[in-house]
C-alpha cells in the first residue's frame, strides 16, 4: 500500500507544480491536487508515527494527538483565509461521518468477512466513545441550542468559550491516558506494539515530515484556490465540496489504515483510528479552527439541522454497536448503510 | 386461547360476509370486521409457523420474517390503494409504539408478577436492539431531517432509496442470522423448541394459509372502506383510526403470544416477538409498503414530530431496558406507563 | 462540615427575622435568607435520615423520598403562590443540571482524585439510570412534542394526567424498591449502614424536623419576596435567578453530602444521592408542583428548548458514564466540563 502512496506523490508533487506554473485547465489541476494531497497526507502520518515510537510513550502519544490531523486543519486554514466557511463546516460534517460510519463500519465488514466474531478491548473503546459523545455534545449540539437566541456578539463570545473548554478537556483526557491511568491503556498496545521498529529512523522521519507539510501546506493553498471554479463548473454545492474536498483527501490515509488493522483483526488499534480520529475532529480540530477563525472570518460552529442530526446519530450508533465489545460483518453492513442513505440524502439537498 | 380466535373466525367471518351483503350499519360492521381480522391473522400466523417447522430453520426464518405481518401489509395496502395516506403513517407509528411499549411492556410486567427476574439471551436481545435502532434511524429519523429542505420529485426519490437500502439491510440480516451466524442464534432456541411438534401438517398449513389470506384480504378492503365513515360518525381522526385499526387489529394475535410467552418465562422468544415484530415493521413493511405506493398515491416515509419522537423515546426506552440481560414487573410497568402517557397525548391531539 | 451549617443557622435565622422586621437592603437580605435556607435544609435532611433509620427501612425509604425534597417543594410553593412560574420550571431545569453535572461530576472528580478507579454497584446504578430516562422523556419530553399542537385547555388536562402517571409510576418504585425487591436493594447498603447510629433520638430528630420546616417555610416566604426586586437591580433573568436560588439553595445540602461520600469511596451512595434526588425532581418534585398550581396560576410542564436539550443531555451523559459500572476522575471532569459549557449558554441567553 505504501508502494501506492510512493507513487501518487512521485507523480502529483511535480505535477502540481508545474500544471500550477503552466495554468492547466483547473479541473484537472483540483483531482491533481487532491491525489498528492492523499499521498502527502500518508507521509505526514508515517512520519509521526515513526516519531512518536522514538520519542517514548507520552510524548509520542502527544505527537500522535497533535499531527494526526494535520492535513485537514492544514487545508481548512486556506478554506478559512479564503472564506469559505460552509466548506470548512461542511468538512467537520464529512470527517465525522466518513470516519465513524464509512471507515468503521467498511473495516468491520472486510474485517468481519475474514473472521466470525472481532473482539476489542471494550474499556479503552468506551473511553473513546465517552469522550466521543461529549465532543459531540459539546462541540455541536450545545452551540445548536443557544445559538439561535442569542446575538450576534455573543455567539462569537460563546463559541470562543466552548472551543477553551473543549481543548482544555482534550488536554486532559490526553493526561489521563498518558499519565494517570497509562497502565489502562497500554497494556495490550505494548503486546501487539513492541515488536515493531519504526519505519525510519528519527532524523529521516523529522526531515520527511517538515518537508511533507510544507509541500501540503503549498499544495493546499493552490487546492483550495480551485474549489469555487470547480464547484462552479461542476455544480457541487459547497456542502457536498466540503464533504469530499477536506473530509475525504485530508484523512483518506487514515481510512486505508483503518481498514487494514480490521483485516489483520486489530480491532483494539482500528477503534482507536476510526473513533479516535473522530474525537480529535471534534475536540482538537473543530476548537482549533474557531481559534485561528479570529484571524479571518470569524467561523462559529454551528452546522445545520441536517448535519447536526446526521453527526448524532452517526455517533450514536457507533456507540451501541460498540457496546457489546466485539464486532461482526453484519454490524459493518449496518454502518455502511447508514451512511450511503445519509450520503444519498446529502447529495439530493 | 387458540380456541377464542377459532370461535371468533366462525362467527366473524360469515357475518362479516352476510352483513356486507345487506348493508348493515357501518359501525357494527366496522367491529365485526376487526374481530373477523384479529382472528384471521392468528390463523396466519399460525400457518406459517408450522410451515416454518416443516421446511428447516433457514426457509421457515425467511417465511416468517416475510409473513408475520401479512395482515397488516393487507390492511395497509387497501388503505392505500383508497388514498388513506395518513391511516397507513399512523398505523405505522401505532405498531411501533403498541409493540415495544405495550405488548414488550405489558409481557414484562405479567411475567415479573411470576417471576421475580427473567433473564434472557443478550446476544440476540442486543442484535435485536441494534437492527431496531439501526430501523428507526434510518427508516424514520433520515426522511425527516432531509426531507423538509428538498422538493417534491427528490422526496419521492428519496424515500424509494431508502426503502431499498433498507430491504437490503434487511435481507442481509436475515442471511446474518439464518446463514453465517447461525450458531449463535439457535443454540437456545433448539433447547426450546425442538421437542415442540408442529401443531398442523404441512398441507394442512398451507391449505389455512391460503384460505386465511384471501379470506382476510376480502375483510381487509371491507374494512378500509367503513374507515372514513365511522371516523366522521365518531369524531376519530385519520391519526387516531391509523394507530387503532391497523396497528392494533393487524398484529393482535402477536400481542398475545409475546404476553403468554413472558407468562411461561421463555423471554428470548418473547422479545424475539415483540421487538423483532417492530424490526419487521420498520425494516420490511414501511420500505414495502413505500414501493407498492408507487402504484397508488405515493407514501412518503414523513412523519410528524410527535409521531417521530415518541417512536424514537419508545426504541430508546426498550434499548436501554434490554440491555442488561434481565427484566422484572417494574420494567415492565414502566414501559407500559409511557404507553399510557403517550396514547393520552395523541388522543389529545 | 455540620458545624459550619450549626454556624450559619444560628447567624442565618435571627438575622432574616430582624432584617425582615428592619427592611435592611433587600439584596443583603437575599443572601442572608439563601444561606439560611441551605443550612436549614441540612437539618431538615439529617433529621430525616435519623427517622428513616428509626422507623426502619420500608418507612424510611418512603420518608427520605418524600421529604428529601422538602426544602426545594416549599421554595416553589412560594413562587408558585407568588405567580413566578418561569421562576419554578428554569429551577426544576437547575436541579437536573447541577445535581447529575455538576454535584455528581464534582464527586466522581474529587473521588477519582484519591482512588484510581471507584466502583459501584451497576445493578443498583441501573435501576436508577432506568428510572432516570423514564423521568425525563415522560415528564419533560413527552408534554413538549404534544403541547405545541393541543390548545389552552388540552394543556391543563395533558399536563395534569402527565403528572399523575408520574406520581403513580414513582409509587410503584418505591413498591418495587422498598417491598418485592427488597433483598436486591439492601444487600450492600445494610454492609456500611448498619454500623452507624442515627446522629438524633427519635424524639429529638422530630423536633427538628418540625421545626426546620417551619422556620424554612417562614424564609422562603420572604426571599421569594426579594426575587423580583433583586432580579431588576442585579439584571438577572428570571430563568438565572430559577437556576441559582431554588436549585442551589434547595439542594445544596445534598450536594455536599455527595461529594463527601465519593470522598470516602461510598459511591453506591454518592450515586443514589446524585441521581436518586434527580430522579425525584422529576417524578416527584416536578408533578408535585404541577399539582399544587392548580391552586393558584397553573404550571404546565413546559420547557424552552434549550432548557429541555440541557436536560436530556445532561441524562443521557449520566447513563453513558454510569453505565460500566465504574468512575474516574476524568469522567467526572467530563461531566463539569459540560456543566461549565451549560451554564456559560445559560449565562449568555
Amino acid at each position: 500500500m505504501n508502494k501506492v502512496f510512493f507513487i501518487l506523490m512521485v507523480i502529483g508533487v511535480p505535477l502540481s507544480v508545474i500544471g500550477g506554473f503552466f495554468d492547466w485547465n483547473f479541473i484537472l489541476m483540483f483531482f491533481i491536487y487532491c491525489m498528492t494531497i492523499i499521498s502527502l497526507a500518508n507521509y505526514i502520518r508515517r512520519s509521526t508515527e515513526c516519531l512518536a515510537v522514538v520519542v517514548g510513550e507520552t510524548a509520542g502519544g502527544l505527537l500522535n494527538a497533535t499531527f494526526g490531523n494535520a492535513a485537514e486543519i492544514i487545508i481548512a486554514f486556506f478554506a478559512l483565509r479564503e472564506g469559505l466557511n460552509t466548506v470548512v463546516i461542511s468538512s467537520i460534517t464529512g470527517m465525522v461521518l466518513v470516519n465513524l460510519l464509512f471507515a468503521g463500519g467498511l473495516s468491520m465488514l472486510i474485517g468481519g468477512l475474514r473472521f466470525k466474531k472481532q473482539e476489542f478491548d471494550v474499556f479503552k473503546a468506551r473511553h473513546n466513545t465517552g469522550l466521543l459523545m461529549f465532543g459531540i455534545v459539546v462541540t455541536f449540539v450545545l452551540p445548536f441550542i443557544f445559538v439561535s437566541r442569542i446575538d450576534k456578539t455573543d455567539i462569537k463570545i460563546l463559541s470562543t468559550a466552548f472551543a477553551i473548554v473543549m481543548l482544555i478537556i482534550y488536554l486532559l483526557a490526553l493526561f489521563f491516558k498518558l499519565v494517570t491511568h497509562k497502565s489502562v491503556f497500554t497494556g495490550k498496545k505494548g503486546e501487539d506494539g513492541e515488536e515493531e521498529e519504526p519505519e525510519w529512523g528519527k532524523w529521516k522521519a523529522m526531515i520527511i515530515l517538515g518537508l511533507a507539510t510544507v509541500v501540503l501546506a503549498y499544495v493546499s493553498e493552490k487546492l483550495v484556490g480551485t474549489i469555487e471554479p470547480v464547484g462552479n463548473t461542476l455544480g457541487w454545492s459547497d456542502v457536498f465540496i466540503g464533504i469530499i474536498v477536506v473530509a475525504v483527501v485530508g484523512s483518506a490515509a487514515e481510512y486505508v489504515s483503518s481498514i487494514s488493522m480490521a483485516y489483520k483483526n486489530r480491532m483494539d488499534v482500528m477503534l482507536e483510528i476510526s473513533i479516535g480520529s473522530t474525537v480529535q475532529t471534534a475536540m482538537f480540530v473543530a476548537p482549533i479552527l474557531v481559534l485561528v477563525s479570529w484571524f479571518f472570518n470569524f467561523l462559529p460552529l454551528v452546522f445545520n439541522t441536517s448535519e447536526l442530526v446526521a453527526m448524532i446519530l452517526a455517533a450514536f450508533m457507533t456507540v451501541t454497536i460498540v457496546n457489546d465489545g466485539d464486532s461482526n460483518w453484519f454490524e459493518g453492513a449496518l454502518l455502511v448503510g447508514t451512511y450511503i442513505a445519509m450520503g444519498f440524502g446529502f447529495y439530493l439537498l
